[in-house]
């Protein structure tokens, strides 16, 4: 379906056919898929400057019923910014302006278009960061963090988007640009808007300006690197690690199949009766940071620990995360294909969590390993298959709903800082309530009456088709 | 205007007349008012026990369009638990269970009805405590809390109420019982709706469980006051205290006038010079707490310090709090009337903020004097005066709009942990836009299509009177 000839007109007008405006279909193509694989390749790409820009395309689109899509880099895994239905891909590239650092308010004015690792460089300089740190923070925007509350491993200590914005200016599915928040720490004057769009995977609004809280930079980091006999014991460490008051900066761990794969394929130094890995760090300055690591050894051991290394230095630091940087390229040559979660589940149940994903592999004869962001219970669960093989694709993703019915029914959640998008809306209604889910629609169309914004991420199909049977337990 | 006779008949058969269900205007007069000494009585008063008593209650009101005000302890100071438009108040009074601790996953389970004290008594068995920490909060509930978004001195560290909370039950102006959230620390599964829940003043839902985020307990504290000669000095101090890594566990501040108060009138021992004054307290273990100490010991050095005390002890540390807890009396001694409010400012706008406020001062011919959360930018401006001279109320009460005005002008908002209630309800366009005043009242219509929750309270009047000549400036 293409777009309106008027629109069309009006929109390249308002944006500049061939510059800010594109629709040439190999330009089109470049911004037709995301890090999920998915591909639908839009009507048009808009390429606005401003935020005036970005109100009168939202506009026009509003007026001719025409999707609008906001765009990062396309770095997320979930099909959130794949344009399924067409329309118009708004990709933020050229509003990528770091407006204003204010260290004495430990904050920052960003347009959605400002790179993650760009803004990280400029901050170094105030000696302030931004705590999210997603794998893709060196390409991935801002926005794109926002919109799908990306977190990382500091979000242990430090929180995930959410938790790291204090105001948005954004765009809604009318073109009515609204104000969020401030730019204070504290706030209780009307609701909470800006909360309510991270995480909202451009259906609700699209951000043109963020205020983002920053953290000093701690002067020094100290690695430690904690190997157990098997999971449940590092699963006891994590816990006695979060009890304590030192939380660590990051606390990432393995299990046994990615210890194997570390050491066997990734040629990792690992004893062969490690059973499961934890990298703790803590950061501080040069007095606190050794009493810091003491605390944290202290409450690393205990039952099961097989070996606890402190890296001195950088090098040392470098050499301990070795293992777990060896893990990702080992993965692949298990299969050519994976399927890469984040469930999240309260981080006492990371055991029953790591246990049941193990029985699958075994029930469903496929590798699963589970990996990831310990101290939030928030882990990597990748299933490994190869999509040549029609068999093996069908029992991966019958495996993925048993893995999310579980989570579920550890009380955890669907996803921890991925986000929903195509890939899992269908899931939705076994997270979310019916009453919840209602709410939740109800709330869209208050930003969007028109169900032009994004339209087919996050909320899943009003009449799903029952997937109660293939997805037992959930 | 009485009850519909067949909802009384029905919520009396539900919550046991006399019992749940109370309707002698004495028991009804001691629901009519809160701490801000507005009163208005209900219709009727229950008091449910279980959040199903909570549904069939809300249902029936919503059938008969009746008011429903759900009420803590009445401790707020806006009087937002007041039933300007009657119906029928909810106390959690009876709904005051800690339905469970669970220290490995760092959260509790409880009803809205428990007290914010109780609570923290039963988390120190487990070396926990949850941040917000109001003044009222050994007769605060957490639903109270949690609806107005209290904070409190520790919030500079560990946040207010939203930062601190993970997941809620809770019950729609339909009777539709909604689950928001999970008790895990990260989570991108959808609309974040128990942020936007906290500080609604149970506008859009009745809060029946709470799943609260805890923190460990640090062993220990030590507090540092700060002698300045001027606000200038004292909040660019605050500025470096901030900048810095090392966190303070609290950061407060009291201007010349409060300072001289304590001293002349609550007899606090401080030299003649100090014209502003900074607690600031820190926390941590044996080990790491000596160096953070060090670390605010230093930042808190530097042009217009007049005095540093350190204290070694907790005899020590209570004789540095005498000056702060003598304010509060010393104010009383003023006038008989305050308005105290709790404006929230960029932290480096501290200086203007104050400095207006002595403006104001002179302008109205009354004092005001500014102490607070400086960390936060978070100051309490009380304006004193006598409320039986109908000028004096009348100066104060524009003198209330013009520190409104300002902070706004400062880039702050009109509430940093109080709420908005009734006291603050129409500056609201004053500080939120038209659009996205908007967007709130559809959000509100979305959770509650009646309007029969707490009506009244936070959002301004669809047509509010023309304040803007009484308030230049907004």
């Amino acid at each position: 379906m293409p777009l309106p000839a008027e629109l069309h007109r009006e929109l390249a007008a308002l944006l500049g056919e061939g510059s800010g405006w594109l629709t040439d279909p190999g330009e089109r193509l470049a911004y037709a898929y995301d890090n999920s694989r998915r591909e639908a390749v839009p009507d048009a790409v808009a390429l606005p400057v401003s935020r005036a820009q970005v109100q009168a395309l939202v506009r026009a689109c509003f007026a001719h019923r025409v999707p609008v899509v906001a765009r990062g880099r396309g770095t997320n895994t979930t099909g959130a910014s794949v344009p399924v239905q067409g329309g118009v891909v708004v990709s933020f590239e050229r509003m990528d302006r770091i407006v204003e650092v204010r260290p004495g308010d430990r904050c920052a004015v960003v347009e959605p278009g400002v790179l993650n690792g760009d803004l990280q460089a400029a901050l170094q300089a105030h000696d302030l960061f931004w705590p999210p740190d997603p794998t893709s923070a060196a390409f991935s925007t801002i926005g794109g963090n926002l919109a799908c509350n990306a977190g990382g491993p500091r979000a242990v200590k430090y929180g995930a988007s959410r938790d790291n914005v204090l105001a948005l200016v954004a765009v809604t599915g009318t073109g009515e640009l609204i104000h969020c928040g401030s730019a204070t720490t504290k706030g209780a004057t009307g609701y909470d808007l800006q909360r309510l769009l991270v995480g909202s995977e451009g259906t609700l609004a699209l951000i043109v300006e963020a205020t983002l809280r920053l953290t000093p930079l701690p002067p020094q980091r100290r690695a430690v690197r904690a190997l157990y006999s098997d999971v449940a014991s590092a699963a006891q460490a994590v816990a006695r690690l979060m009890a304590q008051p030192v939380t660590p900066s990051m606390l990432e761990f393995m299990d046994a199949d990615c210890v194997r794969l570390a050491r066997d394929v990734g040629g990792a130094d690992l004893p062969p009766d490690a059973g499961a890995l934890l990298m703790i760090e803590a950061d501080g300055d040069a007095q606190t940071l050794p009493h810091a690591v003491e605390a944290l050894l202290r409450a690393a051991g205990g039952d099961g620990l097989v070996a606890l290394d402190d890296a001195a230095d950088d090098a040392a630091r470098e050499q301990l995360w070795a293992a777990r940087k060896a893990l990702s390229p080992a993965l692949r040559t298990l299969a050519p294909g994976k399927i890469n979660e984040d469930v999240v589940v309260p981080v006492s149940r990371i055991p029953q969590l790591v246990d049941g994903v193990r029985a699958l592999a075994q029930e469903f004869a496929l590798p699963i390993v589970s990996f990831g962001h310990a101290g939030n219970g928030n882990l990597h669960v990748n299933i490994l298959f190869d999509p040549a093989d029609a068999a093996q694709a069908e029992r991966a993703h019958a495996a993925l709903a048993r893995v999310f019915a579980l989570t579920l029914q550890l009380g955890g959640t669907l996803s921890g800082e991925h986000g929903i998008g195509l890939a899992k809306r269908e899931f939705m209604p076994h997270a979310i309530d019916p009453p919840t889910l209602t709410l939740m629609r109800g709330i869209k169309a208050v930003f969007d009456p028109a169900g032009i914004l994004n339209p087919g991420k996050l909320l899943p199909r009003r009449d799903p088709p029952s997937t109660r049977s293939e997805h037992p337990g959930a």
